[in-house]
């Protein structure tokens, strides 16, 4: 039996450790094995994704969801999920924007809500050290900003470049809770603890921007934006783009609050000493005087000021030797390169995608493809929905295919170090967003299904809201289940559809 | 008795020391106290400079000028000048541009040349660690980037955005070559020595550069430079000013050796591997199409692509519990800030006044001046020359005062730490080559002296080539006496003079 310190009084570990030993033993072997059977026989029933006709591609999305079951369970607000898990000690097991960015969709989808929610109950609780954090950085009025790498709520990394410039983070976690407001419908999570958290942000943001008069925009300077084969660039467009929608979301909670529960609204603007009136004022100027980096010519979104003088080389132009380059080239070469380690623009192109039209989105995953060489784990997943949503769906198969079997085919020479646990999620969100096309549109859960050509069929379970829906992709038909829960209207291929308790849609 | 093993086998150290100190005991000590001060009384009657009617100024330049001669002393080209010299344990005794840029002109002007010649074989002596530093970095054919902090040649600092992209240093190497020759007309240093290390350096810039197609020019992508304050940032002015200046003086090097010394110049082309006529064309096209960034509205040279866009603050606006920023603020707040620790642009005009009208210099220097917080004290000296050249002779003396009694007066809170001893050759600067105008152009030594309104007069002596000249300036008139050599043409106030032998100039 083990026990921790962190549920039981050290005086009481040892009683209590004997307690559980004894109640195991009276159990049993054969008990507990089917107690642990039955467990794991109730995740796969939710979780699992059936491929037919793909081996390879079966094998790694089940290696990938046993691993990320084993690693959270979320039944404690005070954990969450490290890059590594438990699998190496790379990371420390230290919490990133990995989990807001990745992992909440899986959690999301195939779990009761508490498990995410307790994910953002984390960040909530952990709200004082990050204005703490921010305050060291001479920030005021209660800004925050979340620490890079954390264990209890403070910062744990070391560089510059990383602590004081990815701030973009900051977005991950406002966009963390608009996820799983949107998804469960769990509005009251912004009243009882969302909108502080929020607020806390978007005072960052204000006084993060500057306000540029050689451009007569606000701007902001001196990030590194999720590319870390970059720092300290000027208005990286994902880092921009996603500041402004954290101060338009808070924004907007904010009136939607205080048009439907007045009282609260007030208690929250006196516990976080708001000024409302002009500090949202404020926040409406950066929104509408925002400068982001643009190519007229390419009419591409630029992820940073600059990027244009780089040497434009093709990644699949650098001779194979020398890949991945952070094993093989100098920190400097790699930073003058125009070479992405993981999605940049294409991680505000998957966020935001509703803003773009699909040429565009096209036209940025183009050129941006070309130059990224996914040496971050967290990066192919992303490029996979995008090519998903713009029906590139060979790119999608083999960006998919690429992140899937990233620790089972050791694609970077590091699986030593331990499995790409968070990644993992990002394969999930590449089959069930990208081919699958999910989203939760006002409240509507849609479909708009691909499905790779050699792949006879696939399957996966969504857990939304009341409901339990089995869905069935084969390159003939859709078949949606409403497996649990009462009758339910989706969307699919963008044509609304009822499907009655326990009934079978067929499209 | 203190002997090295730099010097003597260990096995014959014991031995050699009881010579050292049987011959002391012999020579006794009033002999060897009379050696001592008339090595001193050497040294001042070459090195003082005199300043009447200001006590404060005059302890400053004599505490300094003790300082430099106690610290280097030129008799071995392993040893070089640390920043706090023998003062303190910071930067532990080991070599920066300091040296280069600072240190040479007050050794040129007060020591026998080899004094200053050791300085550069230092150098010398170590261009293959500095080929071997570029090709751990990833550059190639014998280009050179000479470590930013070193003892034996071997990069000895730690932080990428300082050895990496700190690399104007290598363009302070070569100056120093051309001021040494230049000073001195000894150009054969050229073609024993200074010309490999300028192929080298050339070499590097080629590699170093790249070119913008979105520009249509060649780019200096992620540096530092001499303004530490920023970090990574494209197209700094000053970095893309001197490693144009680099390849063209390498250049202009070569084809004077080879129309001089075609025999020399063959020898050095086969020793360095030169493709001759393919690799001074790649140079000349990038002296051609080197991009620097500039504000035409306000014709303004911009210390780096974007510096523009920040919040402009005068540093006299910064609460003066605050400062120096370097003790007070984040790091982050630093780098987005746009307060400049030392002359960035302005170390640029420094270097190549004559290319600049005054009113150039002054605009520039008026606006940078404004922002900068000299929180290096290689700062100021370097704006006090300039002030002096534009005619602003109160702002001179008010920077000459803050770097030449920084040690005296503690201005940064940190003299606990040491002397700032290469700063000190920077104050001899603002005198020598500031009020007093002193510069060498065409092998002609000339003065355009202005002197500090609350000073009667300042006196000081040149070693210059064959000659050693005693210089004094006053409100009335400037005085200068051929104290040892042949006659000797100098120019002053832009007019020429021939002044004979022992003989006084009195202008």
């Amino acid at each position: 039996s083990v026990l921790s310190s962190l549920n039981h009084c050290i005086e009481d570990i040892l009683p209590n450790a004997q307690v559980v030993v004894k109640d195991a033993k009276e159990k049993g072997f054969y008990n507990l094995l089917d107690a642990h059977s039955n467990k794991w026989e109730e995740k796969w029933s939710h979780s699992d994704i059936v491929i037919k006709g793909d081996i390879k591609a079966q094998q790694a999305i089940r290696f990938n969801i046993f691993q990320l079951n084993q690693t959270y369970t979320g039944e404690d607000n005070r954990l969450n999920i490290g890059p590594k898990g438990f699998t190496g000690e790379k990371y420390g097991g230290s919490t990133y924007w990995d989990t807001e960015a990745f992992c909440v969709p899986f959690y999301l989808g195939t779990a009761p809500k508490e498990v995410c929610k307790n994910l953002l109950l984390y960040r909530y609780k952990q709200l004082d050290k990050a204005i703490e954090n921010a305050h060291l950085l001479g920030f005021k009025n209660g800004a925050a900003l979340y620490p890079m790498v954390t264990m209890n709520g403070e910062e744990c990394h070391n560089e510059w470049e990383i602590t004081f410039e990815e701030i973009h983070r900051n977005g991950a976690i406002a966009m963390a809770i608009y996820k799983y407001i949107n998804y469960t419908g769990d509005s009251s999570y912004l009243e009882d603890f969302g909108l502080e958290v929020l607020i806390a942000i978007a005072r960052f943001w204000q006084q993060r921007v500057n306000f540029s008069k050689a451009k007569d925009k606000y701007v902001i300077l001196g990030v590194t934006g999720p590319n870390e084969y970059e720092n300290n660039v000027n208005n990286n467009w994902y880092t921009n783009t996603i500041a402004v929608w954290c101060l338009k979301y808070t924004i907007e909670s904010l009136e939607e609050l205080k048009n439907n529960n007045f009282h609260r609204f007030k208690e929250i603007v006196s516990k976080t000493n708001m000024d409302y009136r002009p500090e949202i004022n404020a926040w409406k100027d950066i929104i509408e005087n925002m400068y982001y980096p643009y190519d007229e010519k390419n009419k591409l979104f630029l992820q940073q000021e600059g990027y244009l003088d780089k040497e434009q080389i093709n990644a699949e132009d650098i001779p194979s030797g020398q890949r991945p380059i952070n094993q093989h080239w100098s920190w400097d070469r790699i930073l003058r390169s125009c070479f992405i380690k993981q999605a940049d623009v294409v991680q505000g192109l998957y966020f935001f995608e509703e803003n773009y039209t699909k040429e565009t989105l096209k036209r940025n995953f183009d050129f941006y493809e070309k130059h990224t060489v996914n040496e971050s784990s967290l990066s192919p997943c992303i490029y996979s929905v995008i090519a998903s949503k713009t029906g590139d769906i060979e790119k999608a198969y083999e960006l998919y295919l690429r992140t899937a079997r990233l620790d089972l085919d050791d694609y970077n020479n590091e699986v030593n170090e331990g499995l790409h646990i968070t990644s993992m999620a990002g394969t999930w969100i590449s089959i069930v967003e990208g081919f699958g096309g999910m989203r939760v549109i006002e409240g509507t859960l849609q479909f708009n299904p691909l499905i790779p050509h050699n792949w006879k069929s696939y399957s996966f379970s969504i857990n939304f809201r009341e409901n339990i829906l089995k869905i069935n992709v084969s390159h003939s038909n859709i078949k949606i289940k409403n497996d649990k829960g009462d009758q339910i209207m989706i969307s699919v291929n963008d044509k609304k559809y009822i499907i009655e308790k326990d009934a079978t849609l067929e499209v």
